[in-house]
């Protein structure tokens, strides 16, 4: 028997154990998609407690609790923070298999030094052996991102930010790069409440009249150069499927129109409007060199009750099943025509769509990048050893694993890094196990280079060129 | 090379063997979705031969005879009880990797103690062996739900059903519980030319008249009372999808009017019906603490020319691969917005759905249960080591394993317990390998609980609390 | 670690190599679904160099230089022979875990014996001994076919053509079967540009003219009856998906006249041509006993300036993801009605459809074949080892893996006879690990049976009876 969750974790063979300790545990992250708050690692406030790291926002967490039978008043409630903790370690017990339990061991593990299994049992003392190391100090945002090896991170903005956090992280010297991102997700999604609001602040932040459809364009173009003043490299979308539905400028003025004077849409014109706007948005990041990450496959906010009382991304989001092959084909033959295609990246939050996604790269690469269109990493539910290596197989059956810019965090969490090194250790464990089988040669020369490409060099690359 | 189906079957480590002998082999059974007959367990008789308890209804191994060119003759026709035996026995040989091959060995091994192979070769002697056995007693129904360990059953019942099978069995004094459980099919099927008549008895049963679509209500809330009464705790429902079309009261009316007078009905009545329909029942199993069974995916009675011939369930289904995210998730939100919606157990026929069902589960999880909302475990066609393994690694990688109701036989066959142990050896062989690897501490105490929850205790739990 | 693809490649334990040594290695190929041009063979030319095996014609590969950032220059343009060969190796290297780096060596290894690692270092030494060996000879089509040891091949043609390289082939005494096999996708493509053309060109060759829907039908019989008599044996029809559409006589003669006076018809009309037209091939197939292949799936030429460029089947296809349940079991059961249903053998190119393939069918078997509805072999993007364990378990877990007909090299390269190998070895390690883990007795007689038949003698029996 192994031991549990020690340093050869998830490496079960010599060659794996090899790939992971030599070529990638000590590189460096770059965690290009996540949601880290630029205020907030600016601010640098230390937390008090382990409930404050863990417990405060983090909707997997609360999800799984929900699951285990506990009630809402231990999960978002007001329960004691130690109440809380005490019913997240029981729920983590039964909650074998679950990612939520070898990250919440990684954590323990690396961040608190902290080796015991975490279980209502131990919930006191591992309670009070975390409160002790954070007192100790080293557990700011800042202590804790430059201590994870991070060398870059890309947050999530949306266009009328005004990017002064990630200004005064530069101005203050933060050794680590702090890069907004583009999402401009308000933008395309005409069809909510917050549109016609939402276009009056795109409007000021722009000091601009917006009363068209083409001076919306106009303003974002201004934003989108303003991000790429304040080094921003990768835009993102988050669609259910992408639905082919060209319009004509003048069908987008109307519908443009239409929204800002509060009617209501129909869905043929939010299809026209979204498809077309996220054409735009394409030709727009092609020019700027901007990489395009697509996330699809979501279904939000699926309990009324819930969304009422906690509001979005509290843990009530699930996986959509709709196709989505056509219409992401139309979609990027459409900028492919042009030109226009920038680097884009594809998520799919429904494994069904690893094949329909992994064969779709391929209509569309070119020698501007290795694998300009990437496949993006198990996202979100499919986080998990499963996950990982089916979407790590399906790209290298259908493409060139070695061109892969590998894994982000996609965190709101600063303890949320290990996620990185779980992935390198899966990804080792994967083409270690090759290796072991005869199936790849024994090459440390071209193992080391696609080991450390997927772990950092290749998004890197990607990235920043 | 581990020897054929022993002890250790499907236990490929130490652990693995541990967990299953320790935990899980000598746990009850309760089988709370199976399709026994009441009436033949009160009537109790004996089988002839192993062909009148293998052959004379079983679709799935009638389906792989078919596949192997067996003619229809030996499969539902006028062939000799032998000849037919012989014929599955050599369809046995060439269907290697499916249930049936472990199912049959498990069966012959448990309550024949036969240990050979069963092949065309070994057919003869074997069918001599098993009738002798026979003829030494301990075959009736209930001898063998009594030697298999069973706890409780739950049938599967039409609201129109008199239950009066069930109630000699109480009278009976039978030791083990045989709980009625609610099926409206016939309720959800206003399409089907059977509606008219079903809707009679339905009156006929309840002493009334059903002169509308409130007064049918009505009726079956009074079944779901007698139901109750006599034991039931779960309802159950077999749908390809659940389309979202929600109706008013007196659209209702005119629908179920149009159905009555004989008119035909187009989709869109249909779907407002069952959606209706489907809303009606959650509501009132929430009050009558039903668990709520969805059985989706299934396309039933593929071919017209058997159909004909032979009916229902004689081997001629498929999966179906219609969207169910969508309509599913805004049933149980309809549901969850007036605090009735009950416990809940969503079964797909379509492995694709994996990970929309293992998701939707937590968008509506709450403390009336642990794991209020469950994943159903692997269904008919997926009632295999693959399909178990996956619904199972689906399960816990996106929700609490832990708290998994586990197995049901859905079976019509009284000797198809074995397919418990089945589920059981699978389970211990996966958690084990866990273990063995270092992702899961070996700790007795919270692994007992575990694989005996999954096993027995959780599903007692959850139906009888 | 094993060694790197040597003879025990794929094959993990004592059992798997005793299977595969013994019963799979040295059967003949039976390769019914190819694409090699019988003009070729018959003129049999010798390459000059291995980028003439290799480059000249394989989108496959042409697909991952691409995806490894590779110029088109040096895919399918002006580069020089030995540059495209050295890009190609170099992006092997890359694409660790794709079947290319599989086939590739194993081609080296079976036609060259070399057993060098390909790669950006080695290329020149493998360029040159590769071409010293080419011009010892041996590398003709047709001396590569029979060191394959092919017993017969089946290739892929187009009702108007004349068969008369087959016919030349015969005439020569070419040992090996070289079968035509029908494929009127033109016929069924009424949308394309090409239909009017193409009837006119069925007239030519029917030496008739065809006026009507009815003349045309009328002309494809006597194509078929002339496909009959040349040793026709199977037909095949590439599809995104059956959708049920029937009409009647009337119906399909206005669409085929509207289509044949140039004007464009909309989905439905198009549907119910497909549909009808697929229904009356399938008919005329049973009474040839031709068998049908289906290929479900494919979502082709989504890159429209590519198109432009190079035109179709250049690597720009990809995966589609339709519905495809429903529409195929009504063409399935519109037949089977009539007794008219031909043997069928269904593709899947999207593997979320595994199971609705697998289930699909036992819905339609008989005693006319041993699995007269085949589930065929994992096609083009899933032609990878993780695709062909999971059509083969599917496969075996849903109906009678010993009836399975197996594998077809789908390919228009004379060195592609390898992955009938690579295929065995999978099948020989998956039913070794079977046997090895006790869930099938070690029976050689049953085994023998098994491998062999899938390897080669039910392919046989089932096509040539």
């Amino acid at each position: 028997m192994k031991p549990f969750m020690d340093m050869d974790f998830l490496l079960n063979n010599e060659t794996s154990k090899k790939l992971f300790h030599s070529f990638a545990e000590e590189k460096p992250i770059f965690d290009w998609h996540c949601h880290l708050s630029a205020k907030e690692i600016y601010e640098n406030k230390a937390p008090e407690n382990i409930y404050d790291l863990w417990l405060t926002g983090d909707h997997y967490k609360w999800r799984a609790m929900r699951s285990n039978g506990v009630n809402e008043k231990y999960v978002t409630g007001d329960g004691e923070p130690f109440e809380k903790f005490e019913a997240f370690a029981d729920t983590l017990t039964n909650a074998i298999g679950n990612p939520l339990f070898h990250w919440s061991h990684l954590e323990l593990q690396r961040y608190f030094g902290i080796t015991k299994v975490l279980s209502k049992d131990t919930a006191k003392e591992i309670w009070d052996e975390s409160k002790a190391k954070i007192a100790q100090g080293g557990f700011t945002p800042r202590e804790l991102i430059k201590n994870s090896n991070v060398y870059a991170l890309c947050t999530t903005d949306d266009p009328v930010d005004s990017l002064e956090w990630h200004q005064k992280l530069i101005d203050d010297g933060f050794e680590v790069k702090v890069l907004p991102a583009f999402r401009p997700d308000k933008a395309l999604h005409i069809e909510n409440d917050t549109f016609v609001s939402w276009v009056k602040a795109l409007a000021d932040v722009s000091e601009t009249k917006i009363e068209s459809y083409k001076a919306m364009c106009e303003a974002l173009k201004g934003r989108m150069d303003f991000f790429k003043k304040m080094g921003c490299a990768a835009s993102d979308q988050s669609l259910t499927a992408v639905v082919y539905a060209p319009a004509s400028a003048d069908e987008l003025e109307a519908i443009f129109q239409k929204a800002m004077n509060g009617e209501s849409l129909i869905k043929e014109e939010i299809d026209k409007y979204q498809f077309e706007t996220l054409i735009f948005f394409g030709k727009e990041y092609a020019k700027r060199n901007f990489a395009m990450e697509l996330h699809l496959g979501s279904m939000r906010n699926n309990n009324t009750r819930m969304f009422a009382s906690l509001g979005a991304d509290t843990g009530f989001d699930s996986i959509d099943d709709d196709r989505i092959a056509f219409g992401l084909s139309r979609a990027l033959d459409t900028l492919d025509k042009e030109n226009l295609l920038p680097k884009t990246i594809l998520f799919t939050l429904n494994p069904k769509d690893n094949y329909v996604l992994g064969t779709m790269l391929g209509n569309f690469q070119s020698d501007e990048a290795k694998s300009k269109i990437q496949f993006g990493s198990a996202w979100w539910f499919n986080d998990n050893i499963d996950g990982m290596k089916t979407q790590m197989k399906a790209l290298a059956n259908l493409g060139v694993l070695g061109a892969f810019v590998g894994m982000v965090t996609d965190s709101r969490s600063f303890l949320s890094y290990p996620r990185h090194e779980y992935f390198r250790r899966i990804l080792c464990g994967l083409i270690g196990a090759w290796v072991e089988e005869g199936l790849y040669p024994y090459d440390e020369k071209a193992l080391s280079k696609i080991i450390g490409g997927i772990s950092f060099d290749n998004a890197k690359e990607y990235f920043l060129g």
